[in-house]
């Protein structure tokens, strides 16, 4: 076993048999952790999003009716949640959004909702992750600096678990998920025995606009920032199969159950924030703080359960982070079994992952948080949209289904008015943070799109281009061999030999550079050339490669089916820089005679020891 | 022919026939141009050299004396040219201080002036091109900010030239030269009858340091500042078989009259320095200027004069380096064939010039551009000790030469007198300069030694290890082939026919990734294998690598001497990106294979159409 292969398997663990491959069915209690984490870590930043948006556009004063916002968003949750339930009993096998739409609304629905769910596991990374340091930076401000070298960390970290396998996903998710779900639950009715603080005077004295038109666009533009609180909420939906029997039974309770937790933490929270009229704080301001850690501040003061708060938060986002690392794999490789992304998506490493789309995450992700500077203010504005247009598409291909499968009038009922609200909102959403980066998502999904489409395109020419007729056999084929000679050495006789057992019409090759060593080389040949003949190829300027170039193109002339196959002859040091001392004809060729067909160059090594 | 190599042809020239290489013979008012530019170049910078030491290091008061160093130095420059003269007479093919020292002092001295040499070549290359900057930089300060980026420009220029083959040298040397001879030679006359200006209280109230010892030292610093004024000296010597007959005694000529101008710019601008009273400027001040841009604006006003003075500096500055580009790549192939650098550098391109020493020259010089900020006040210190080492490697030579050669008592007097002052003149500088980075040439000198003497080491073993016994010959070998098949394609039918043209041993390769791939390939095989066997490798961890190798491995454990071809067939599709949709096993199979002995890896193509 080489070095490097040890230490693969030390950062990424031993290889995995396919026959260990298996699907663990969790028991409820563990389902509800392995699904919830994504949605209920939202609950860390969703309330703050809606009042960063008041503060930003003028409307300071309504930061104190943020709660009801939180009901508003709320009561979408559930009109979602039932919604999905519908999906989960009509896929019990686990229905995305992708197999929802393509099977229902056809190839280009699919595709889209494809495009929108890798953008939205894609910005679940991004976001999580930055939330996650930011949680940290609240309890370290003087980490601020970091906040970026801090979120590539800790998408290398995930990655490389993800890389092992993360197989022991109940246990690892548990803990943190419950842990978090108590101490925040805590800290609301905590928060809600003590007296409020005075309404400070920023807030006090501050009017909403007076102009209506700014006004209605203020309220849409916070209800759009608060919607990220249903991002994840469809986690179940796609799991279904993970779930013991009975399975549609049983995932439908723990789904109303999280809708029933995200709400009450996200009012919990957004009523704490009125109550302790906090506001949000912008990156590099000192002392930084989010919402949530201000709240727990104002709740217990800097201490212990401060800290708890904080690094339970933390730890809820990474995992939901790592929720997006099971999820956008998962989802490449059914796309690329399709045929729309590239066939590496589809297949599973030698830990059971699909390693290569956990790595084509990882990329994308870093390159987010550098881009945005790990600024969930500036993320969560690109965040909604991809989330909004997959329910929506989920929602249009279940009232397909029941009309299709004559499921019954209810489900029908239930889908359409779940694809018109979240249509709605989707609309709402992308008019009113248009301004604020959400226009990249349309070209971005325009852009996905287009690479799904022009993938598609070249493997299906690919299987025509290749496929074998029932008449098609394996024709006799003319073949020649050449074999460069630049010296005589031990590698060349290795080389000859080598020629001579592969064809019988084999030449030898010499391209001549200087005069006097091409009369030695003909001479030595005369000894150990074996009875072949050798080509003294003339080079009038002294090139290695135009020579043979024009000889070999002058023989394929001659007879245009035939193979040509050189043969170059290759000293191998033990060093590799040792390499570099050695002019590697064999790679110079190989480029040069790239665009030929009937070519094959072989390279002999002579390894020197 | 490629449109790559038709742009090659563009930029670098088309192809010249070795039959056109010839050695020019130049007559003596050709010849003095074009070895004598990088000699009087240095004009541009030496007196400012020594003005910033006294600056620098307290003896403000010295500046007015600047023209007795130069005194001093020019007695150098002449007991050097008469050095030198003897080298012509005894070396008329050229006898540059790697030939002079290898013949006579042994294969240690040879390396070591051959080392001095590059690093000199690469510096000069360096401080001429940013002295030419600077000059230009002087008529435009505004430009200051884009010192690196011209700087850079400047040396891709030349190099591009170069790597065309500048062989249109006379003509190209003389204008520039002739001119600035005469623009500077008129400045100094015209400046001379000017009065002077009253020295500023700065100078008049300095005083030098009162300390004897730093007295010293600094006496030292400024004259070993000044000896900058001796690089490029040695330039005849090296290329006496440019000369027409009698060749010694033209080319001794030559060099005396180099020496009278040099020595004559020399002194007048030092003269005409402390008459103006002009003080180096540091890079970055307001309206920065070269001292002779000082002088000659002093001399003339900033009108047309000034600005050609300029031009033409910049221009004998540029043609310097473009020296450097003649002499580096040509001592690089003559240490090349001895075998001490790699033989790349030894081999003549298609346009007759030696294109991997200029590329290697281009690459090291823009580093050092870049490193230094093209600051020609922090490369200087660096450039004397190679120069002077050379010069005094050179001498020591021809003391020896003298006493072997039995050429009388004179010349050998005159190379030892040549021989202890540039040795001692070498020990001044090292130690003077040491603090201003002197201290990095004994380290580079050290590491390019110790590079010679590990290639010089691999060539000696490989030519040892792969040569060939006059009772070697080609011996028979035992050949087996594999030929991999992921599944049964139009390629992959080219490839069987292949396969079987080159050998009958032949067996097909299947790893089982999916069970029911396997199958469906087992039923097609049965229909277009051709008889060939198909061999089934289970991989229980997936890989497709791990399988073959350990297949490979155990069928070369049962024969050691075979040698296994292992044919991999590849559809090429029509554009570059569409192969990144196939994956690519031929490469990752070579680099799996790359260690084991007795295997060949051969891609055979199949190009869709």
């Amino acid at each position: 076993m080489s070095t490097l292969t040890r230490l693969k398997h030390a950062v990424f663990g031993k290889p995995i048999a396919t026959k260990h491959a298996h699907t663990e069915r969790l028991p409820k209690r563990v389902a509800l952790p392995v699904f919830a984490s994504d949605a209920l870590s939202s609950v860390a930043y969703a309330t703050e999003e809606i009042m960063l948006t008041m503060a930003k556009f003028g409307g300071i004063a309504l930061v104190a009716v943020t709660v009801d916002f939180a009901l508003a968003i709320s009561m979408l949750i559930f009109l979602v949640a039932i919604s999905y339930s519908q999906t989960i009993h009509a896929y019990p096998q686990g229905g995305g959004s992708y197999t929802v739409s393509k099977e229902n609304l056809g190839t280009f629905w699919g595709e889209l909702a494809g495009a929108s769910l890798l953008i939205d596991y894609v910005l679940t990374v991004a976001v999580s992750v930055s939330a996650g340091v930011l949680a940290i930076v609240s309890l370290a401000p003087s980490t601020q600096p970091y906040i970026v070298p801090m979120g590539i960390a800790a998408v290398v970290v995930i990655a490389t678990a993800n890389l092992r396998g993360a197989r022991e996903s109940g246990a690892l998710f548990s803990v943190p998920t419950y842990v978090f779900i108590g101490l925040v639950g805590a800290m609301i009715v905590a928060g809600m025995m003590l007296p409020g603080t005075p309404m400070p005077p920023e807030i006090a004295e501050a009017k909403p606009p007076s102009n209506p038109a700014l006004f209605v666009l203020l309220i849409l533009k916070a209800f759009s920032s608060g919607c990220t609180a249903l991002t994840g909420i469809e986690a179940i939906s796609n799991g279904t199969q993970a779930f013991r029997e009975p399975v549609s039974k049983n995932a439908s309770t723990v789904l109303f159950v999280m809708a029933g937790i995200l709400s009450a933490l996200f009012l919990g929270i957004s009523h704490l924030a009125s109550k302790f009229h906090t506001l949000p704080m912008e990156i590099g301001e000192s002392g930084f703080k989010t919402v949530t850690a201000q709240i727990a501040a104002a709740t217990y003061g800097e201490g212990p359960m401060f800290w708890a708060i904080q690094v339970f938060t933390a730890a809820i986002l990474l995992l939901a982070a790592n929720t997006a690392y099971a999820d956008f794999p998962r989802l490449a490789s059914l796309i690329a079994r399709d045929g729309y992304l590239p066939r590496q998506l589809a297949s599973v490493g030698d830990r059971l992952v699909y390693q290569n789309g956990i790595i084509a995450l990882t990329i994308i992700a870093i390159l987010l948080i550098v881009g945005f500077q790990g600024d969930t203010h500036k993320l969560i504005p690109l965040y909604a949209i991809g989330v909004f247009l997959s329910f929506t598409l989920s929602q249009a291909g279940m009232v397909r289904y029941a009309i299709t499968h004559r499921t019954g009038r209810f489900g029908m009922v239930v889908s359409a008015i779940g694809a018109v609200v979240t249509g709605v909102v989707l609309c709402v959403v992308a008019y009113s943070k248009w301004g604020d980066g959400a226009y990249i998502v349309p070209f971005a999904l325009v852009g996905v799109m287009l690479m799904f489409t022009g993938i598609k395109r070249h493997y299906t020419y690919l299987a025509k281009a290749l496929s074998v007729g029932p008449e098609d056999r394996p024709l006799a084929l003319d073949t020649t061999a050449l074999l460069l000679i630049p010296r005589m050495h031990r590698g060349v006789l290795q080389a000859i030999a080598y020629a001579q057992s592969q064809t019988k019409d084999v030449r030898a090759l010499h391209v001549s550079l200087d005069r006097a060593s091409t009369d030695h080389l003909k001479q030595e040949w005369a000894k150990f050339g074996a009875d072949m003949p050798l080509v003294i190829l003339e080079s009038p300027y002294r090139s290695l490669m135009d020579p043979l170039i024009e000889y070999i193109d002058e023989a394929l002339a001659e007879k245009p089916e035939m193979m040509i196959t050189v043969i170059v002859p290759q000293a191998v040091p033990k060093r590799w820089w040792q390499g570099l001392l050695h002019s590697n004809a064999a790679v110079a060729l190989k480029l040069a005679l790239a665009g030929r067909k009937n070519v094959v160059v072989t390279n002999v090594r002579y390894f020197l020891t």
